[in-house]
């Protein structure tokens, strides 16, 4: 091949709207042939059908494995599937390991079972245990039993860690070497195999029990004369995981240190995996934080149908329906005050309302100073004044200018101070439930950001009617 | 060093909190030095003090500069710069480019300008290029002219991209070959090297010109026979970017091709650069739309001053109680309406509020497969019919159950009619702004993620408050 520059991002693009154009003239073939019963024509589109086809098929034998996962999520489920069915089997493991969990279950309700294995056999052990939670049972025992016992204990080990600890991302895959040869042996031993692990930037130097001494890089090995040994060339010093620590630390850690691959250790300093820079960049990826604050259960097929789109957006929204059903009990209790000065019926959505968004800002920088791991203890008193202090910036300020336009509105100075009033406690109190809802929700060992958001709206609006109708209450009638 | 394992996350939250502290012990000495005046005590105080400083300062010697960074990012302003005043001169060009933008500002005004200079005069090209904009002119102009004239290029061409273009990320410390020597003489070549770039996974094979003819990753420069050629083993095909390219496109790409780095090139061909995984990394941690979704400008420091916060959190904030008042104007519409049925005031709150919040679903989604390029024109109308279904469904549902509520709670079946038609018909416009507002933002070039949260919750309130009390207002007076 000479074709030296791959554009990427455009020409995915590109290339999806390529993909769509074919799809939607093999699917108007498709329609004429269903349409007209002429006989004598069948043969034509026939051909003309099964064209758009093979051009689509070449078309994605020469993409990236990862591209054909992007095309496919972009794609309705009927189109996508027909895109599926052009894929080589050969490739199809590699492609479910790329798509999202929501898109590989799409896929894999349509394959049967010995298109699975064939698939899943193809994987390693580590790639393996990514895709067993989605594999029908049966499917997933007949292809365990068709690897060997190192690979079987390899896959039994990755599916016993959780989901967030750094087991679960853990490659099996790596290169010792032992720290008494010259960087001469080494490269003629690395010369022996075929290909190393992906994103290898560094080999392990271990002693005879497997326990680390040393890290080798390939720089250093390749840099170094060669009569040096592997000991007197090696770092001593470097960042280690533990198959327990969370992935989210671990994700930190790579991007703090700027890793490439790193080693996982037993508690006898043993080497038992590796971690790679691909797999951090997925779990920082996956740590934004704006699905789970806007009340989304995880990550959704773009296309998945209305009921299973439905079903993942509904507990929250349940939840939220229960809250703002509180939060109008609140002004029920109110009704009479209400009945007396139409005007807090208009105003009280303002109170409320700014409430929630100061809150959400707050709440969003403290989710994400937890996530950096730049809160502790000593740090989060100093945090709830400063925040309580912007907070009543905040409400002197806007409070003065709202209560005034509602006093210019409806003639009452009562009327205004209560608004500004209002708006001052009723900022303080988003203050801190954004920052108190993470920080317990921390220090619970929860993810902070999950049901943060309901629960600061759900005390912002419950909170601002209630103070400011109170008030209205106390002052005006 | 013997100590092997250098653990990552658990060391960084521990070592904070050394150093608070020894900086809360620092605190202690200085006040009582200050407190009391008999002259005998002081000198023995003045030690103690001295010798917290000094076990600091140790301590912070053995840190990597990221961690530093973390450690000051952590601090209010106080202890931020006592230590930062203990860090020895040569490590400050390498941490104010670990630490974010706004605590970087915060102690770059701490510095004199003699300080600056020479900081920065420590830097790469493509280092100083990324800290420029926060330097003083006059500081800026001295370390220029303080530069070679290739580096002073460098730094210049760095500093005319814009901040979303691949070429301001861009690296200019690079190994180039040419592709008609063998292996053995690449090895020898490199050999003459301390050290090569950060991140150096491959080589770039180059003409005369300049013009790229393929990599050669260390990889199988390594694996390879060191008789063979450059040409014979380098991979001609492979991900390449231009200067001008939107920096979220490359993240993308590394993230689907899992690169540790790739070449930038000219518009002819030529090598004039290179991304790395770090920065790509950074990009992506940055990318999360949690923030800008909350209506913040930018990431800030935790400890920035109140007036500073406050200052950052402003502009959106005045924009919300603009919509709110909006809003509020709308129901002051309608006060007539409420005056005759206060039941409605305590109602109409939930029909604005669930819209908001299924919008924000909708809109998360949206922004989040525009970011990822799964969202074309040839998509986007099926992504409207599913969402309107989902609203639909929804609406039906959730507007059925709570208008059986409004019915019990008042005794008046058409009031629960109203308020079910309201949220059906809610739902449906908190549907279509969800997808609307990010893809006319994106087709106007602009982040589809900032100030859509905005526009949104304007929508949902402001229509929510006149879809139930408009109905309200035909059907119930």
């Amino acid at each position: 091949m000479t074709d030296v520059s791959r554009k990427t991002q455009e020409s995915l693009q590109d290339t999806l709207l390529q993909v769509q154009r074919l799809l939607a003239r093999h699917k108007l073939v498709e329609g004429m042939v269903h349409r007209q019963d002429m006989p004598r024509h069948d043969l034509v589109e026939k051909l003309v059908h099964k064209q758009h086809l093979a051009e689509l098929s070449v078309k994605l034998e020469r993409l990236h494995a990862a591209d054909i996962a992007k095309i496919l999520e972009a794609l309705p489920q009927p189109e996508r599937l027909t895109v599926w069915e052009l894929v080589r089997a050969e490739r199809d493991g590699d492609i479910l390991l790329e798509v999202s969990d929501a898109v590989r279950e799409s896929l894999l309700e349509h394959m049967d079972s010995h298109e699975i294995v064939a698939a899943a056999g193809r994987l390693d052990a580590d790639e393996l245990a990514d895709l067993a939670p989605d594999l029908p049972e049966h499917v997933l025992s007949e292809v365990m039993s068709g690897l060997g016992e190192d690979e079987r204990a390899q896959v039994q080990s990755a599916l016993s860690y959780r989901e967030n600890e750094v087991g679960s991302l853990m490659d099996f895959d790596m290169v010792t070497i032992r720290a008494d040869v010259t960087l001469a042996t080494v490269l003629r031993y690395l010369r022996r195999f075929q290909n190393l692990p992906k994103n290898t930037d560094k080999l392990f130097v271990v002693d005879r029990n497997r326990s680390l001494k040393g890290v080798l890089s390939l720089k250093r090995l390749i840099l170094n004369a060669p009569q040096r040994s592997v000991g007197e060339v090696m770092a001593r010093e470097m960042v280690t995981f533990s198959a327990d620590d969370h992935v989210d630390d671990a994700a930190n850690a790579f991007e703090r240190y700027d890793l490439v691959s790193a080693p996982v250790l037993d508690s006898n300093q043993r080497v038992i995996g590796r971690l790679t820079v691909d797999d951090m960049v997925d779990v920082i990826r996956d740590e934004s934080d704006a699905l789970t604050l806007a009340g989304l259960m995880k990550g959704e097929d773009l296309f998945s149908s209305i009921w299973k789109s439905a079903k993942n957006r509904g507990p929250w929204l349940a939840l939220n329906i229960c809250t703002a059903f509180l939060a109008s009990r609140v002004i029920g209790a109110f009704e009479a005050t209400i009945a007396h000065l139409v005007a807090l019926a208009t105003l009280m959505p303002i109170v409320s309302g700014i409430g929630g968004n100061t809150g959400t800002q707050t709440m969003t920088l403290i989710i994400r100073g937890i996530a950096l791991g730049q809160i502790t203890g000593a740090n989060a008193k100093r945090l709830i004044l400063k925040e309580l202090g912007i907070a009543l910036l905040n409400g002197l300020l806007w409070g003065s200018v709202l209560g005034l336009i509602a006093w210019l509105l409806y003639h009452q100075v009562p009327l205004g101070l209560v608004m500004m009033s209002a708006m001052v406690l009723n900022l303080q109190v988003a203050a801190l439930v954004g920052i108190l809802v993470p920080l317990t929700m921390q220090r619970l060992g929860r993810d902070p950001a999950y049901g943060s958001s309901v629960l600061l709206t759900a005390s912002t609006d419950s909170m601002g009617f209630f103070i400011f109708l109170g008030l209205a209450t106390i002052f005006l009638t």
